[in-house]
């Protein structure tokens, strides 16, 4: 249903990519529903009695709920697309939700909220390794979507 | 699914809320729904060609995501949850999409985006009032929910 | 020197408040170091030994960063601005400023991080508390700023 | 001023980085005023006669503010860093910065607002560039800092 009316909202854009619609709704409700499971998530952990022992799942829920934040409104966006950009922010969400996933999975037997994170953000993290793909192969890499070809990029 | 998913988290939770966790995951889902659009809906109007026209669409929009975004994620959270704060932010996400419905509305007979992100709003509005009863009802104004009892609400 | 360039930034909007832009500037770098004291308050709490004494500590720094972020986008936007509704989400402000600096107060003599937020949320409560003020002495009372005679708002 | 709270913010972690303090305190002062800056540069470009013209400078603001809101939050944590994932945003972060300065330069003649974002912008991407380097030199990359090296990212 959600998923339906992103999609209308994709199609009925000016500049709407009528060919991917389905596609970018389905990674859009995917960072949705991750950013969301990662801040209640973070919250459970803080009210769990064996709080010291979820410090690095509560920073980790927190840092993926706000890169998936900024990762949903670029990928909304259709307005003059800076690919690159996109790109290189897909990338840091797709670490994001890979270490989000494998930190609640060490706690998913106790917690079932990170059980159910862990098994969101790695949906999240497939989602958009998969836009990183189609992105990819649409002429992106000739703007330099390789971040090591980024002249600002440096070690 | 979605909002099963929401639900399963709020149940999850270590001071779960058991009988509201249907309320609040549908609430939850509005508001997440609502942000989304609203973001969707801003980029759309921009690249309208008549977008000198629909400057106050735009930041209606751009308004009510930033609300919805910041009352979803107090929402989302139970732990030692501040009810007068809750009450007060709900009722600037109501007067954001209110005012979102009311703007997008107007286009809505020229922009398809418009007259989705029109529903959703109006959808979201009602979810909140809804809650905003909710938490009425359960001694918040012993705690001063009403805004004018607060000692530091001048005017 | 960054509150000059936020207030260069109002004055140069093609519909500045040139009379107020000072005011605004004001408000919003507080708002700004608000909310940015506590995000780092609230993650220097999570790594305190005694963490599970501050849960509730935590939770008021993320609500008052939420809630400061978002009404710092309303108060930086001059286009078109929804009086009403800056002025809800400013009273949400300042109770969530309020409610913060209450329960750091509490940590003060334990926690330097506390201190500093308690004291920075304080002087946001002021300076929002201001411009409730200020909005509400220039006609938005007609246009429905008490939130009591909004048609929208129920108990 | 601001700099300074926000470094004794820092500096009252209890796993403070006492060496990086003042560098951190630098890039997270140049964050917040590029975020700050940037919307309202979105806002004023919207109200400026020729807004159809700046389409692409409303969208670049609009992208620079939400990555610079996502990497000042994971800056701003000290707990359990992810070094990789900060890494990342950061050079995200990096590309925003440079996109926003380069297409506000182009009406810097014509718009104040657009001179001092392009300048804010630009000092941002510099700041960045250079934690970046920070972080690069001290064994990050033994945790995979380089995203072609990342098992997650594929092309």
């Amino acid at each position: 249903m959600k998923q339906k009316i992103l999609e209308t909202m994709l199609r009925s854009h000016p500049r709407a990519d009528l060919q991917r619609a389905d596609k970018y709704a389905d990674v859009l409700e995917a960072l949705s529903l991750c950013r969301q499971v990662c801040i209640s998530c973070a919250d459970a952990c803080l009210s769990e009695e064996q709080v010291a022992h979820l410090r690095r799942c509560i920073r980790t829920d927190l840092d993926c709920a706000d890169v998936c934040e900024a990762t949903l409104r670029l990928v909304t966006r259709q307005t003059e697309s800076p690919h690159e950009l996109v790109h290189a922010q897909l990338h840091a969400c797709v670490l994001a939700c890979q270490l989000c996933a494998d930190e609640c999975e060490q706690h998913a037997s106790m917690h079932d909220h990170c059980r159910v994170c862990a098994e969101t953000c790695r949906h999240c993290q497939e989602r958009c390794n998969f836009l990183l793909g189609e992105i990819s192969s649409t002429g992106v890499e000739e703007q330099g979507a390789d971040p090591t070809d980024s002249p600002t990029f440096r070690r």
